[in-house]
């Protein structure tokens, strides 16, 4: 018996219609395919609804995030060993880009599951592509410690490494502390250091905004409190 | 007079259908712009007569590529300065990802242009999304040198850091020079040092396949000569 294959769908990063952020293609196809692994079952129904996908009832929804055991991730395999097609899907933007589901696609290689990715959104790729920074190398670092002294070293190690390696630097922060970590960089950097903000991505309201350290102190700041936003620095 | 928008139009990466890596959005948006940016536009034509943009001849492509002089970037943004949106497209992916974009882009920052970046396929996301390696931390380092004995210590720098940083490390080569590049990697890398490649993304042979360097000298090698491929190593 052949093997499934292992889909990854990107989800939408807001309210926005959903045609303005998937091809029709990937919305036809998860349609067809039965079972899923999401972070979330209330978001992965949600989207399946956006999908007019038929019966949602049926869709059988295993989950995978920070509660999944490792030594349980091989068990979401099951239905692709058993020759089900199976979809992974990410509770906003794509699986496998700052996401639990590389776990599950890492096992997929070592049982030889063949893994196809789908074009979508995701605000750290929509960021890097509007940044106006270096494409040719660039880095994604995930989050920055919280613990301030570790914060402002680490903020100070992604600038050096950028100048030095001409590496535009991107990460992110829990929304709701945004606002924090926008202050603690405008503290911590150089005044000619760029400084690169990704904000509501997808949304009607998205805006990519890329200023010097010194302009962005001298205008008001942005509204990031609780809002999704990826960061930026380059010189 | 308000300034235009500078939108980024991701292009297909294969001759597979347009639906398929494209929001209709996209698609429905490009019929509206006069204005382009383009790499060469010859592909660009095509790229709009996929579309089903309604009179070619008449869209205006100012082109932007390795012959451009640096100090006539500016002038492409003209139309942006008299209210007019302009469409920044790449030859194959996303602008401003291994694309000459990047430049028009910082300059569009610069003058308090608004951009705003669009869905659409990027062979590097795509690969970046199915590796199963490290999608919290991973960078893009563009092409590896060329020369044999800087390019293996490059490909060792590059591994070396991947452990030390637990960041997955992507690039990519002038696709006939693929079938060298993944020798130069078997021979250069740690046997269980994961490495994975990215073939023909979006393409109907697409494929992502990661494996040890082990793995991978006891299998026959895949085809990889003059097709579009992305490269990443991880532990």
């Amino acid at each position: 018996m052949s093997l499934g294959i292992l889909y990854l769908f990107p989800g939408p990063l807001s309210e926005t219609e959903i045609e303005i952020v998937l091809p029709k293609h990937n919305i036809d196809l998860i349609k067809t395919i039965k079972h899923f692994i999401a972070e979330d079952a209330k978001t992965a129904r949600r989207f399946l609804k956006l999908c007019a996908y038929p019966n949602i009832q049926d869709a059988e929804i295993a989950l995978l995030n920070e509660h999944t055991e490792s030594n349980t991730v091989g068990s979401l395999l099951e239905p692709l060993l058993k020759g089900h097609n199976v979809g992974l899907m990410s509770d906003a933007g794509c699986p496998g880009i700052a996401d639990p589901g590389a776990e599950v696609v890492k096992l997929a290689h070592k049982k030889g599951i063949r893994v196809l990715p789908w074009v979508g959104p995701s605000s750290i790729v929509l960021t890097i592509m509007a940044s106006g920074f270096n494409g040719q190398n660039f880095a994604f670092n995930g989050y920055l410690p919280i613990e301030k002294d570790k914060r402002v070293k680490r903020i100070k190690e992604l600038e050096l490494f950028a100048v030095k390696h001409k590496q535009a630097q991107y990460f992110i922060e829990t929304p709701y502390r945004n606002t924090q970590l926008f202050a603690d960089l405008l503290a911590s950097l150089n005044p000619s250091t760029q400084l690169c903000l990704g904000i509501n991505l997808t949304d009607a309201a998205q805006q990519v905004i890329t200023k010097s350290v010194s302009e962005w102190k001298n205008i008001k700041a942005p509204e990031i409190h609780k809002i999704p936003a990826v960061f930026g620095i380059y010189f």
